[in-house]
Parts: structure tokens; sequence; C-alpha cells
């Protein structure tokens, strides 16, 4: 049996949850894996504040220092979230030669190389399956199962606020604000849904998501970014009727030295795994040269669906399995990809006259960009065409919907969407 | 660097998919993994036959004897399937202190307690990611990613072949030959293909894959099986109508220290995730104490993705990650159940007259079977009654039907199918 003293930062929602899990499972761990496992200490900005596990007030503290240098601590796992203080705290643990578990996927996408380093340089591991996806084991999965592959593309649905808007949206007819408050009042969206709705939050994850896939680094100014908000009940409903679903989807995908990294709204077929993915699940879809398609399916977020991927981190820090310091990035100069290349959807409001197609269609062509299917829908002052493009470049299509604000025949472009299958 | 000798035994489909990973991404091997990995020996049957790989006739040996006494090589991977000799191969290879890499399902179905204790005492490794599920990476993933959790439930699609039959069944309204037929044709299932249809290949699976995830051995003996050949077109179409498709599922359960392990076609809701599993695709859906709802989606066979599963074995064996020897059993006493709790549909062709669904109705009631709903269809000679029951003990819905055989309102028993939701 072997005896670990740890050290929480941080005891919110997640810590409260990975405390119940240690506790709960506590025996199975010395069973069937051989870990006593002990918190000596719990970093808090508030000794007296009520909380959700039973704690021993002797193991909380105010200052950071008690825990990051006690010799007697073996592994810190963080739960604070947020880029300060967490940063400087992981850096200094890992440093003082002490692992880290974190679910901090802000930290882990802005310093990653900093914090790699570090841990190379002290001996230190440092763990972070929680930052991508909750409790869906995806960061191990692809280092120490899928090795045999060069990944190629994937596209996951890896924020579950956004995915159970659409999920309204597409299945109650609902508007975006509808959805929005529903989301909220269930607690599936914060009071302030910003990070969620703009895609920041899955920007984050599809940089360290991205990161592990491709073994090249992918910070976070490569990554494009397109949140859901803009998403009408009318391009649902449009969607369904071409036999796609919209999900906010990010895309990593590598040809040769070329990276493209997006978040992005997208259309999926409805016959995509993707789209049977349904509320606030999360998933994964994986494409490698040798395994072919795959898909991971689970919980995103939630305290014990996240504690689940925080507890087997820590427990594998305490197993202390060698080769975690190979870091396996491949290292090679890549370009970052943004002229990628994709099928688009695109609504517009247009005059109901004869020749009217015709004049849009040639402004297409003019930018190199075919048409895959056209529909017209309604007649008169509401007359919108529909339009499915063939694989185009991407600023190829921007600059054909350019000159088309231009042209007397469109009085708008309601929505222009990627598609993928 | 590290320089690793290996042998296979056998060099059919899989092994020659292995070789051609092997070679295809030796540099990526090399370079984020630290591995130089290189085949000493194949052992083969007839060297002159020719195979789908070039290979130096130098490192082929019908001698399985040259392989399994040579001190330079450090790992075997067996790929012949089959019992014998492959077990006794397996076995000679860890007693020889030499890690194993197999695919074999039958042979670690059957001797996995073997197997382990000579890997235990000589510190060889044994590695069966393959066995199980092809390249879905689910066994290193419950071991190694799911620690946190008591896996309480689990229900797979675990034989491609019959998925792809009961696929193009649903779809296309094919009969169970037709079907099978084409997935003859199309090289999904065997000339023979008794194995895959009678759920022989997910029975072999399903021993496995419940001993990993309810870390105590369930022996081939205690696991049920009943195979597609008596599910009709009628069947999938009634089934669609009341809201389900249907699936060969491997399902197991662990409520204290009961373990129930089987595999039936299974009536599944059209909106679980296990529906939209189509074709020869495999999935395995877990329900854990923390993590809550998982899936894993993905190649359940085919050259590439089994080579997928069992080249990050060979790479996972060759870093020699410590932890191996943990074999995680709880080892408790178990009982292995066998009257298990299911709904159950139910169609029987009946006597078309006034009274016959109270008689019937009856006899459920009086075994304590409650009915959850019944359906007529048709009139006359053709009329059938079709009932989806409330839960009930098997032995309970088992005991009812053999009474209605005795009753003369009931004509026949069409079909009896267990459902999970």
């Amino acid at each position: 049996m072997k005896k670990v003293k740890l050290a929480f930062l941080g005891l919110g929602t997640v810590g409260c949850g990975v405390m119940k899990v240690l506790r709960q499972n506590a025996e199975m761990f010395k069973r069937r894996e051989g870990l006593d496992l002990d918190v000596k200490w719990v970093l808090v900005r508030d000794k007296s504040k009520p909380r959700a596990v039973d704690i021993d007030p002797a193991t909380l503290t105010t200052d950071a220092g008690t825990i990051l240098n006690d010799p007697e601590i073996d592994l810190v796992a963080e739960f604070m979230g947020g880029e300060e203080p967490a940063f400087t705290y992981i850096r200094k643990a890992l440093m003082n030669g002490k692992s880290v578990v974190t679910a901090n996927k802000e930290v882990i996408a802005k310093h990653w190389h900093t914090l790699e380093q570090e841990a190379v340089k002290s001996g230190a591991g440092l763990y972070y399956e929680a930052s991508v996806a909750g409790g869906i084991p995806i960061i191990k999965t692809i280092r120490r199962s899928l090795q045999a592959n060069h990944i190629q593309k994937f596209m996951g649905i890896i924020n579950g606020t956004t995915n159970y808007i659409l999920t309204r949206m597409s299945e109650d007819g609902s508007d975006f604000n509808t959805a929005l408050k529903e989301a909220q009042r269930l607690g599936y969206a914060e009071p302030d849904p910003t990070a969620d709705i703009e895609g920041l939050d899955a920007k984050f994850k599809l940089s360290i998501l991205s990161t592990i896939c491709f073994r090249n680094q992918v910070p976070l100014e490569h990554v494009f970014c397109e949140g859901i908000t803009r998403v009408t009940a009318e391009d649902i409903a449009v969607a369904q009727q071409l036999g796609y679903g919209i999900k906010l989807l990010a895309i990593g995908k590598k040809h040769g030295d070329r990276i493209e990294a997006r978040v992005h709204p997208t259309f999926i077929p409805l016959s995509h795994p993707l789209c049977a993915v349904r509320d606030s699940y999360n998933a994964i879809f994986i494409e490698g040269d040798i395994v072919g398609n795959l898909m991971f399916y689970g919980r995103g977020a939630g305290d014990f669906p996240t504690a689940s991927a925080i507890v087997s981190d820590i427990i594998t820090a305490c197993q202390n399995e060698n080769g975690h310091h190979r870091t396996g990035m491949d290292g090679a100069p890549v370009i970052f990809e943004k002229d990628w290349i994709s099928r688009y959807y695109v609504r517009m409001l247009v005059s109901d006259r004869p020749g009217v197609l015709a004049e849009i269609a040639g402004l297409f062509g003019k930018h190199g960009v075919s048409i895959e299917s056209v529909i017209q829908k309604n007649r008169g002052e509401n007359a919108s065409l529909i339009f499915i493009t063939h694989e185009a470049h991407e600023q190829s299509l921007l600059r054909a919907l350019e000159d088309m604000k231009g042209c007397a025949a469109v009085s708008s472009i309601e929505s222009m969407i990627r598609v993928e299958r």
C-alpha cells in the first residue's frame, strides 16, 4: 500500500466532487490500485464558507505557500479555474517537484509549453485529462491507446451548454434566447453565458485537443472561433429539411504540415453519429490513418464526471507510470491554415424576379465557388435562396458574399454556416 | 532509442496489417515513442504461401521453438486465432519471460486466469486490447482512465457481422437470410457464419469485457447467449413502430455481489446512442457510478483497426509501464445471476375472439409479470397480440410463456425479445 499526501487548490463544485469520490471509493482505491490517498491541505479563500462536503477545519489554509513548500505533499490538484493565481501556483508546484493534476483549460491552453518544460526539468508529472470533455477519457486515450495512428481529423462537441441550447432549438423549435433562458434555469448555462455561447470555452479545449492529436502546439491565437448566437430557428428548420443538424463543432485537421483548428456552428448530416449527441452530452469523433473512425461520448461537465477524470489522473500520477515526460510532440514547423476548404450553407433574402438566381450564381462562380444545391423558399417580399456549395476555399466564399452585399437583388445575407460530412 | 526485437505468431490478415503499420509509421514510432521495432521472426505454416506484405524469407520459420527459445526476442505478438496451438505458445512465451500481445478472444476468454498467473510469475506482460471491439480502445481505457468508478452496467454492440445484418434488415426491410447473404457477399460474414450469428463471438468478448469491468472473473459458462437467427423482419417492423431498434447486445450488470452477463437480441429505444450505431460498427456503452454514461464507438474488426490496437499494445509493452501486474481483480466471491430482471417484448398469434386478451393477461399476472402495453394487429386468422411487459424476472416470464403454450387461444408464440432502456 502506497500512502500519498495530496493538497487541493480550491474547494468549489469540482473540488467537493473530487473529495466525495476519494471518500466514497477509498476502499476500492486501496484494494485495486494499492493507494491510500490522504488530503492533507485544502487551499480556500474563506475558511468559514459552508461547503458541500464535511471537512476537518485543520486541513483548510488560505496560504498557498503552506502547500507549495510542504515537503510531505506529493501531488497538488488544482480546481480554482481562471488563469491567475492558478498558473503561478501550478508552476511553483511543478518547480518544487510536486506533480499537478488540473481541470484548468485556460491555464493549459495558454501555458502548456511553459508548464510542460517545468515538469520535465523537475521530474514532476502534469496531468490535465479533465480540461477537455470532462468525464470522457480522451487525452490519455489518444496518447496511450492510439499511438499507432497519425490523427488526421477530429470533430468534437466539447461544450455542453451550447449543445443543450441547440438541442432545444432543434427538438422544440425554440429560438436562441428561449433555449438559453431554459439552459440558465436548469443550471446548464451561467448567468453570464458569454464564454459558452461565443465559443471561448470550446476554443480553449480545441487548442489543447489539437495539440494532443497533432503532436504540435496549437496556440490559442491560431484557433478560429465563432459562437452560436447567430444561429436561428429558421436555420435549424432548413437544416433538418436538407437532412442536417446544426452543432457547435470544434474541428481540427492536419494535412502534411498544415493545421486548421476552428470552432463554429456546423451543418452535419443527420446520419452522422455526432448528430445523435443530444442535450448537454459531449462527444469527440476522431479519424486515424490506421484505426479509421472512432467516437467517444459522455458527460463533458458536472462535479462527478469531472471528478472521474481528475481522480483517474491522481491515481496515474501516484502510480508514477514512466513515459510521462515523453511529451510526444513532433516539433516540426507547421503552418496554421486560415483559408481552409469547406462546404457552405448560405441563406439570403432576395428580390423575387427572373434573373436573380443567375446573377447570384454568377457571383459565386466568379470566386470559384460552385453550387451543389439551391432552393427558393417563399415568394414576393419574403423570397429567400438557400445554397449549399461544393467544397470551396473559405476566403473565396467570403469574397463572394462581400460582392453580394453590393448586389441590388440581395436584400440581406441572413446566414452562412459551414458544412461537414 | 530503444531497439526491440519482436516475433509474430501467424501472418494472416491481421498479422499482415500489423506488419504494414509497423513499416508505414516506423519513423513516427521512433520519433514520438523512442522505439525502433524490428520483427525478427514470423511463425507460419507454409513458407511458400503468397502474403499481402513483402517479407524477407529469412524471417519466416515453421518452428515455434525457434521463437519461444530465442533469448533476443523481447515480445511475441500472436495472430493465429483459435484455442490451440495459440494457448500453448502464448503460455510458453510468458513462462520464458517474453511479453505477449494477442488479439485472440478465445484464448483470453478461456485461459485468462492461467496466463495472467504465468505473467505475474515471470514478470512478463500480457496485453489483449484487440481481443474486444477491435480498434476501439476499451480495455486500457477502463483500466487506466476509469479507475475512479465502480462500473455497474455496460451494453455493447461487439459483433460487426450481426450489426450489419440487423442494420440491413432494419433499413431495407430484408429478411434475415437475404441480409446474411449480402453480408457474406461483402466479406462481413464468413462462409460458415455460425460463430457470429449464434452470438459465440460476442460471448467470448463479453466474458473478457465483464471480467475487466467488474474486476471479477466471468467465465464463459456463466455467460448466457442467444443469437439473431430468430429475429424476423416483422419483429423489426413492430419494434420501429413502438419506438425501438433491435440490436445484438452484450450486456453486463453488477449489483452488489451479483453479476449477470448475457448476449441476446435486444429492443433498445431509437433515441439511445447505441441505436445510431449502424452497419459493421461496434460500440460499448458504459455506466460508472462517478462518470455516468459513456460510449465508445468505432471499427470492431478489419486488418488496420485491429492493428491499431495491437501496435498500441506493442508500444505499451515495450515502454514497459509499471503497474501491469496489478491485475486489479476484486477477488471477492460473486453469484452469477440467471434469473435477471428485464422488460420483455412478446409477439403471439391468437384466436380472434372476445376474452382472449383477458385469458393471456391472466397467465402473465399469475406469474407476477405485469404488462406495460399491448397491441392487437390484424383480425381473424392472422390476429396477433404484441406485449411489452414491465420489469419482471426472466424465469417468471419463461414460466408464463410455458403456460401459454397449453392455452387454446394461443396458436403460437412467435417471438420473445428482451427490452433495455
